[in-house]
This record gives C-alpha cells, sequence and structure tokens, in this order.
C-alpha cells in the first residue's frame, strides 16, 4: 500500500480521487444496466483503477453497492428551523430531488437484490437504512420537545411513514414522484402526529 | 387445446388445477431461490405440467410472475362498516397477513426486477399495482361521500400513503411488519386524512 501510494504520487487526494471515480462508475453500471452488470472487472475498467485499488477500499462487490447507493442516498441534516412542519418538508423535499434523478429506482431495486444475494452485507445495509432514517427520527423528536408534535407518537413508526410514500411511488408505482405530491404528504404528515389540528 | 382436454379428461377442473400448480411453482421457485430460478422448464417441473400447458395460458415468464404475484397480493375487499377507521384498519390487517407469510419479500422484490428485465409487462405491472390499491381509494371516497374523511384529500396520494409503509418496513427495513405497527398506522393515517381529530 505504501508502494503504491509513492507511486501514485501524493495519497490523499488521489485516493479520494479513487473513490469517487469508483463510487461512481458502480452508480453508472447499475443505472445503465442493473445489478449484474456490476461487477468488480467492469467498475475497474469503468473507473480506469486497478482491481487491487477497489479490493483495498472495498471487501467485495455487495459492499461497493451500499458505500454507491450512500453516495446517492445519503444522511441528510435539517437545521432547527423552529416548526415541524417545515422541517419534515425539507426531508421530503431533499429525498424527492434524489428520487428524482433518472436510475435512482434501478439503483435502489439494484440494493435490494443485492442484499438478497449475500446475506452477510445485511447487518451493514440495516445500518445504512437506518442511518438514512436518522435526521427524521430527530425532526421528530425535537417536535415532541417543541411541543408541535403529539409526545404519544412512536418515532419509529412515523419515521417509516414519512420515508415510505415516496419511495413506493418511485419503486412500487414506478411513477417519478413530483412536488404536489411532496406537499400533499407533508400536509397529510404534519396532520398524522402534529398537536394542532 | 381441444385434444388436450379430451386427453386429459372434464376440461374445468384440470384446466384450474393447472394454474394453481403453476403458480404455486412460481412462487416457491421465487421464495426458494429467486427470481433467477424461476425458468419455464423449472416452473414446469415443479408443477408437473408440460411447457406448452403453461404457454397456453401465459406468454412468458414475466406473465406468469404477475399472475403469481397478484395470487399472493391481490385485490382486497372490505364492505361499508359504516367508519373509515375501521375500513382502513381492515385494509392495513388483510395486508399484514400477507406480509408476514415468509417469502413475500422476495416474491415483491423479484416482481420489480421483473418488470425492470422487461419492459414489455410494464403496463400490466401499473395495472395489476393499481388494481391492489383499488380497495383503498374506494374506502376513502366512502369516508368522504360518508363525512368522515376530509373533502379535500387527493384520494391517489392517501392511498399511497395507506399502502407505503407496511411495504416499506417489508422490503427497505427488512422487518417483517408487526400488529402493533399496523395499528399505529391506523392511527396516524386515520388523523392524516380524518375530518374529526
Amino acid at each position: 500500500m505504501a508502494g503504491a501510494r509513492v507511486e501514485r504520487g501524493p495519497g490523499r487526494p488521489r485516493h479520494e480521487h479513487v473513490t469517487g471515480a469508483v463510487l461512481s462508475a458502480v452508480l453508472e453500471l447499475m443505472t445503465e444496466q442493473g445489478l449484474s452488470a456490476v461487477t468488480m472487472d467492469a467498475v475497474a475498467a469503468r473507473a480506469g483503477v486497478s482491481k487491487p485499488a477497489i479490493y483495498r477500499r472495498w471487501p467485495g462487490k455487495h459492499d461497493l453497492i451500499l458505500a454507491a447507493a450512500e453516495t446517492r442516498i445519503g444522511v441528510l441534516s435539517v437545521p432547527d428551523l423552529g416548526d415541524f412542519r417545515a422541517e419534515l418538508r425539507a426531508v421530503l423535499d431533499a429525498r424527492l430531488d434524489v428520487y428524482r434523478i433518472p436510475g435512482t429506482a434501478r439503483v435502489m431495486a439494484g440494493l435490494i437484490a443485492a442484499v438478497e444475494e449475500d446475506g452477510a452485507v445485511r447487518g451493514a445495509y440495516e445500518r445504512y437504512v437506518s442511518r438514512t432514517m436518522g435526521e427524521t427520527r430527530k425532526i421528530l423528536e425535537r417536535g415532541i420537545a417543541r411541543g408541535d408534535v403529539r409526545a404519544d407518537v412512536d418515532v419509529r413508526a412515523a419515521a417509516t411513514l414519512v420515508a415510505a410514500p415516496l419511495v413506493y411511488r418511485l419503486m412500487i408505482e414506478q411513477q417519478v414522484p413530483d412536488a404536489r405530491f411532496a406537499a400533499d404528504l407533508a400536509d397529510m404528515i404534519a396532520r398524522a402526529v402534529g398537536s394542532r389540528a
């Protein structure tokens, strides 16, 4: 590894470049051709890096797919806006932006199929999904503390109610969600958990 | 076809038996081994029928997968119970029963992958999904007419809000939904669309 660094020049920027190139290649292959196209050979060729450079960072194909998915659908951060409904809208709009990127449905379907193929990544997958829903749990808890979310709301169930409809519209109904749908969801979910009618 | 009927004895029951055996074989193969295991040869062998007998009913593998999925997750029928919340609970409980059958997540993931593989079944798939959500649209419309659902609710958006969380918990969070979660959902969704606080 030290040898590779010397050979390739200053380490850090080059490493970050490799990571970005590899994860972009994975997303492109999944979007264009589906999960079966994601082989270490194809990723190395597309990214212009060696297979050992990939294996140094990710132990296998399924870890790579998980890391690539997280660059597309990652962790959100919503500041305290003083109002649950406004923060809910920020979460839904941020997800909407990502789900509207062409190919995101294929990336998500490929991710689910990858977890099914390889039970060894299930734990890492579950932690990833939990991370992606973390900010929603946080705005619900902030709302409970503030008083604009009912104190008896089950935060985990409510976080699923927030996350699910946009994904279902995209993956099950196979239609790209639009801003009107996100606004309807914000309205309905604010009523579902809000302490004010 | 007439010849086959004579050969196999009285037509109708035998035909229904073939249909049932074939669709069960498809569900078993998807549950045990995933989508890639569903080949016409494997289905014929598992069901104990000839490949022509399958092709007479379904033009291809992907039509077969769609038909099999519909025997698992089909159209619901909820009588008028005089109360939207009770009807909503009936819908959620009926779906919960099905999602708790081992293998249903794999059947759904296989179905989505099948539609991705073969764009020709997309129209049939979209009509199927719309049918499965039809009863929820109906109880929402009945609630609007009755007055216990707000008149300004977007019925299609609300139907997605009802359908999505159980599917997301099963397929994305990869956990089997339980009765407590279904009860929490009924409570939250009734607040989301109900005309009474």
